[in-house]
């Protein structure tokens, strides 16, 4: 553990007078909260010394300057609502939580841009710029809490990532607050740049172990105002996959191709008390289709419909009514909740792998649920081969036989991952959950890139240390 | 400058050792063509000492090795097509030409993917996985030379950027020589990952400072066997550039949408022989549409027609036949050619400012033209905001004048472009030609982050020294 002092009383008035007596607290009570994010098992809680809440980039280049100078670990956070513990402190130190920096500064609709602080909600920028026919297409399934820091800090992926590519390719710029405190603006309002190197691009996914994004230019498409979605049931999972590449090769680009096995599905609608039709069906595909025109998307239904046909669907629904819609994406959003009724101890994965490997990967899943004595429901992104593989406990299971066959059944699972040239994360990032394993699968002149990076922009390692290699 | 060792007649053999005696050479009469790119302007040719064509990853790792011990420079070059001097060997050393390492090494058509080495040339690309009815769309318009190490180097834009984007959305991985001679392997066959840092979009776009690419997983998508184009004629730039944000806000996304100023578009139909209805037209916006399927085609074509119409277009062409669609685009691709008939001598820029800011920057284009006793056409990707704005020399002025008044007009385009939130480069990239410059315009707190990657992992600055910032 790299040696960091500790956050003296004399630190503490330091801040205040930064961030104003109000904006930073000690008292366990109020620290506790940003002790953990969404992901599962206990033992990733850490607590902070001190948590901040600066409203202004100018504070939060004050407080990084501060703690660099006394070598105190930094932990950025946005909603903590992350699946891999990088809003976790760790090493203790300060917490410097973008809460209050939640603000629309800008929506130019002429360059179909909108200019955010970093802790502004995901749906809240959604809600606003819809207004004005305008649509944020980076869309995590956690909208509703997310915030945009933290989604650039995970390069956040998400349902519609088929169609419109994950949370980087929104990002025109950002302002930057680096390891040493420093104030920098990457990036504009434009939509090609090869000025230099693409620094932005190198903080998107970077885990806050690079800096802290306190503001970022957003790029906007037009609102697709037309949706359809479609429901195909298929006999093995290998059936319904094998539909993606040719539902792609086709020619129609669905906004999302979600993928759900037997025990996802039934366990959601159990939960829901929602009836799908799922009888005698191994999988299901949910497609989603979007544009700007009803008859468009009237045609790729039709189009996308008889493929699914065509190539073992046993049966094809289709939803164009809202109600319905919204009842299919239910089912597919409850999947984890579901499982966490049937067992609250799990371990949500999202590996990705190549999409024609899908097939191959979901017996080997079966097969290591076995070996380790637990259920691996499987859903998640087919289209883009992101799978959210969930490691279940048996309720019968003692918990440390759990601790003990959850890492086994990990390092096995990543493995396998590996071997299939995928990789261990596609959307939750490594953080400290996958960090050792990360060290054992990665390339280790890729590593020593990465350190070497590290190195030279956080001389002192005091930004999110912990995560990723750090 | 670096001081950097010469490349002895030891050094040269050890290189012949590792090539072959065939690919290694150094008399004038062959290594003169690799003195330059097609930057405009001679004074950017240097000459290297020794040109090198290795014909595998693990030779050039054994160059790059050798380099980095003796402290020779090395130039990576590509086509040698690039309109920044980055394939140009400043301090002399070694050019590691990639021209015999052009093979598809793989084309996956269940992952829509193709591995290529470094040197195939896009078109090649391009029309091999067409006949599988598949699309590369990372798309300069130089796509009948550039080679695709060159475009990720680059970072190339296109024609096709405004809904395909620029190059780096289709690169999902690639085999780098790092400046110490390492080979790594960045991303894979994923569409998704988050697994550390995102080195791949780092080196994007970095000139060759970084290492060399040799091999590249790129992302492939349906042939849009659909298209058509519309010409549609206005009043003014001013006139033609305020309908590119309607356009794009409607909901229909065009492949692109160039701009020509008249002065341009005369230029070239003399040149061509060609007529295009241009008279009392002061700019025209060029637009096309594809897609996978006519029908659909047929109806963005008439709505956007029609918003066209409706914003001012004193007429509106549509061309759906591959003829007319050919005459009108050639028109297009060759104003810089018609150009050097008027006058050989001139500097291409392709600056990029928010789409909102074109308007204003086109008459501060003619007023700089004016202070500095030169014409300044403007043409280019109207669409993302890229202006081709080249400078021209009147063949009445003295190459003396020519010289400094260059520099001046330069260095005064680009202060007005980055007051109007934009940047010197959107794809021919930095180099040599605009180097100095950036380091004028550029945040110093984001130079000093360059600096330090660059340093961190080229800490003896063999790797294209001279480019950029380096």
């Amino acid at each position: 553990m790299p040696a960091y002092n500790k956050v003296t009383q004399t630190i503490t008035e330091a801040l205040r007078d930064i961030c104003g007596k109000g904006s930073v607290f000690t008292d366990e009570e109020k620290t506790e909260a940003y002790s953990h994010d969404e992901t599962d098992a206990a033992e990733y809680g850490r607590s902070p010394e001190v948590v901040v809440l600066p409203d202004s980039t100018e504070q939060v280049a004050q407080i990084v300057k501060l703690a660099n100078k006394e070598r105190i670990p930094i932990t950025p956070r946005g909603a903590g609502s992350g699946l891999s513990g990088g809003a976790i402190p760790w090493f203790g130190g300060i917490v410097i939580s973008l809460e209050k920096m939640n603000k629309l500064l800008e929506l130019d609709k002429e360059n179909m841009v909108a200019v955010v602080e970093a802790g502004i909600v995901t749906n809240d920028l959604a809600t606003i710029v819809q207004d004005e026919g305008l649509f944020f297409a980076g869309y995590p399934m956690s909208l509703q809490t997310c915030v945009i820091g933290g989604n650039i800090a995970e390069n956040a992926g998400g349902g519609k990532a088929v169609k419109y590519g994950v949370t980087g390719r929104y990002i025109l710029g950002m302002e930057l607050v680096t390891p040493e405190g420093e104030v920098v603006r990457l990036g504009g309002k434009v939509f090609k740049d090869v000025s230099g190197y693409d620094l932005k691009s190198l903080i998107i996914g970077s885990e806050g172990t690079l800096g802290i994004v306190t503001k970022a230019i957003v790029k906007l498409i037009a609102y697709p105002g037309a949706r359809s979605d479609i429901l195909a049931l298929f006999r093995t999972p290998k059936e319904a996959i094998d539909v993606v590449p040719v539902i792609l090769t086709h020619g129609v680009t669905p906004t999302s191709i979600e993928f759900m096995d037997q025990k996802s599905c039934i366990a959601s609608c159990k939960y829901l008390n929602e009836t799908l039709p799922y009888e005698n069906c191994g999988a299901m595909l949910l497609i989603e289709l979007d544009g700007n025109n009803g008859i468009r998307i009237e045609m790729d239904l039709i189009e996308t419909g008889k493929l699914c046909k065509k190539h073992g669907a046993l049966e094809v629904y289709v939803a164009e009514d809202k109600n319905n819609i919204e009842r299919i994406w239910n089912v597919r959003r409850n999947v984890a909740e579901a499982w966490k009724v049937i067992s609250p101890i799990q371990s949500l994965e999202d590996i990705v792998v190549p999409v024609s490997r899908i097939p191959e990967i979901i017996p080997e899943l079966e097969r290591i649920g076995k070996k380790y004595n637990m259920e691996i429901p499987c859903y998640g992104h087919a289209g883009d081969g992101n799978l959210h593989a969930t490691l279940v406990k048996d309720p019968s299971m003692s918990m440390e036989d759990w601790k003990k066959n959850e890492a086994d059944c990990l390092w096995e699972l990543y493995q396998v991952t590996n071997k299939m040239g995928g990789k261990i994360s596609g959307e939750h990032g490594i953080g400290i959950k996958r960090r050792e394993y990360l060290k054992e699968l990665i390339d280790p002149a890729e590593l020593r890139m990465m350190q070497a990076i590290k190195k030279a922009l956080d001389p002192n390692n005091i930004m999110n240390p912990g995560k990723i290699f750090t």
